[in-house]
């Protein structure tokens, strides 16, 4: 059973503190299992992956096989219905037009002391994407995580995806093939990620790597965040709904469950002004859960981790929903835009009725990979600019120089760094001479 | 005595990819420390950050006296003479010139289906900077820490800065003023990230924190990354400059030593086309090197890590820059444009003779903290955008779904996750009805 919460309530404070505190993930320590591993693929590359790749996927490869050849690509693409071949490429094509939008501009200016002012933005060279092996191995994620590269302009784009026992998803390669990734790896884990970060014989080392893994990839990507760029430490998924009780109790079910059939550790909540209508969602989960082939999951998340929250208005609802900063937020209202401008922390808001999140998994255009576990407080999701980066430029005249050379001198002293303060003096003196 | 390098000698790859990985730091291993440090802070609060305190800093404090009254800060600012407050000042208001033109821009379109798209911009909520006490507290940092925050709209910005013995800077006050700094706290360390990432009972707790610091400090970020944001893991300083020959070689000299009088482990590098003048740098080094109040450490970071590189043409000068991705690059040549159009990789570039880097470090406008250690290849400068998160929008009207909702539905089937796909079928099928 979920938990049921009124803001009414004495008690609901603390209930709902509890709810925002409650742990969903065992913190499993893995980090010097990493260490070992990363320590064992710098040292010794090729040999180490594929050791670690017959331990862990029982797939024996060879530095030759370590990759997919272009007609073993091609012939697991053959092997896609068309069906599902039109739904990917459609979903390519929404996802790449809604970040071409992304592409940041470049600046140049002249200020009034005459200083050339500005910044210059540009793709990383490139970049790796991590792509987890069995139940959680999505197509969809591949275009997410590639074609923001793409559009980027990353030069290079490889994906790891281990395929356990040799098994792979001919959708993934697929994916792969529509986001232009050059070349895609049969290895995984933290083995995938330290060859990544520090390359082998075979693979060469690449600046940036994105992608959802387990565990071992999480504190691997941790550990060589530095060395390399990383994206964001992926937790599990979560889905808020505010609803002022005028939708249909099934659409919500639906959308709850969308989330919660993720991952035991799912979180799904629906906040409304509808007690009533609380209640009918609550019956309409249970009626859909019993049709689910992952209703051991989705009832699991739903039992351990859902929650139905009633209270007195909307403006109360998006004061909580702050507290949650949801990974996603379907505003089922009347009026979603008047809500969505009380709402602050969100990665992703899903607009009225017809609007199910479950759209922008796939299809909608916005990125899915999306900051989890209250992180849309201080980070968005995955996007171009994750591709660039940025080099700022200045250009001083000799008159720009005159202008503001002495107080970059005199802080220079203030902060007794003498030889800063004299590499413009001396361009000073030139020009007092 | 710097390494000297001709890219056209046999041991020539060889010895630049020796510079390339040289090690300049010690990697401390602090990690324990910092996770038990940690620990405590969340375990116990003030009482914690206030007995590490008295530890580490050989200062007593209280909850009360943890913060600067702004009696105290008045006080302090008081005592800045008037020129170093104009300089400051004058600083604040260029890094805010040019980081206001970093604001991003919000969007929303209708595409050809009717789903209307867009993403949506807003600061973080609070922001916590980390100001080094010692040597490494310099005003000029806060102004390009606090700056960007609060050209962003962070409503609560607040400082840590450890006061050793008590020891204050009235710049580093008077910075954090101009700067709409709200509270700036006397401790540093481990236990100040993790006061400020956890909260205490007087420390409310931030949502991202940045700014430089020691090991225990960028070991303590790096924990803490997940439950707030933080800005990179900053390395020594580097600069590379790239000289035809034209410039006087004093003015290249104190470029390359005011990287190195930042630290031991600073890298100052030149890559020249003309031999000769190289020479000529390296005397005007050692002789502007002895009259240095810092010479032992500009002294010892040139005598390790520099190097002076000469190169046939400025082509490969530019290869090799790529190759360093180096923090600082200072373009010395008669058409720095035209070099500049052949870089990829840098954190800040200076073009032409009258640009020394000191200018970037204080008044020019671009911020000075910078991608080090080859990390421009994927990384950026801070800037506004390190301040604000982005939600992307998506709403759908019933005629968008019918047109796009069934090949969501077709992926989410394909990837097992069925009620995904019901949640769009369901609405489909209210349409079809």
């Amino acid at each position: 059973m979920p938990v049921y919460l009124d803001s009414r309530d004495a008690g609901f404070e603390a209930a709902f503190t509890t709810l925002l505190n409650a742990k969903r993930e065992d913190a499993v320590d893995v980090d010097d299992t990493v260490a070992a591993i990363i320590s064992d693929v710098r040292a010794r590359g090729d040999a180490a992956v594929i050791e670690l790749t017959a331990k862990f996927d029982k797939l024996d490869l060879t530095p030759d096989t370590l990759a997919f050849t272009s007609d073993e690509i091609e012939a697991e693409c053959a092997r896609v219905p068309e069906a599902e071949r039109a739904a990917l490429e459609l979903a390519a094509a929404r996802i790449r037009a809604y970040h071409d939008r992304q592409r940041p501009q470049d600046m140049r200016w002249t200020d009034e002391s005459g200083a050339e002012l500005g910044w210059r933005w540009g793709p990383v060279a490139a970049a790796g994407l991590y792509v987890p092996g069995g139940l959680a191995s999505y197509p969809s994620s591949v275009l997410m995580n590639a074609i923001p590269a793409q559009v980027a302009g990353v030069q290079r784009l490889v994906i790891c995806a281990p395929t356990p026992g040799g098994k792979v998803n001919p959708l993934v390669l697929l994916a792969a093939k529509l986001s232009g990734v050059e070349t895609v790896y049969r290895i995984g884990g933290a083995q995938a990620i330290a060859a990544l970060a520090y390359g082998t014989q075979t693979i060469a080392p690449v600046d940036k790597i994105t992608g959802p893994g387990n565990a071992f990839v999480a504190a691997a990507k941790r550990r060589v965040f530095g060395r390399v760029g990383i994206d964001m430490i992926a937790g599990p998924s979560e889905i808020l709904v505010i609803a002022d009780g005028q939708s249909d109790p099934d659409w919500i079910a639906l959308d709850l469950l969308s989330q919660a059939e993720h991952d035991e550790s799912a979180q799904s909540i629906l906040i409304t002004t509808d007690a009533a209508f609380g209640k009918d969602v609550a019956r309409a989960v249970d009626k859909r859960l019993e049709t689910l082939d992952r209703r051991a999951i989705a009832g699991a998340s739903w039992r351990d981790y859902g929650a139905i929250i009633t209270v007195g208005d909307l403006t109360e609802a998006a004061a909580l929903s702050d507290r949650i900063a949801p990974e996603h937020l379907e505003l089922c209202v009347a009026d979603p835009e008047a809500l969505l401008a009380q709402i602050t922390h969100a990665g992703a808001v899903f607009l009225g009725h017809w609007t199910p999140e479950a759209i922008g998994d796939y299809i909608g255009g916005p990125n899915h990979v999306l900051p989890t576990a209250r992180s849309a407080r201080f980070s968005s999701g995955l996007s171009v600019l994750d591709f660039m980066k940025r080099t700022t430029l200045a250009r001083m005249t000799p008159e720009a120089l005159a202008a503001i050379g002495p107080a970059a001198e005199q802080l220079a002293m203030s902060e007794s760094l003498q030889a800063h303060g004299l590499s413009v003096r001396a361009r000073l003196d030139r020009l007092n001479r």
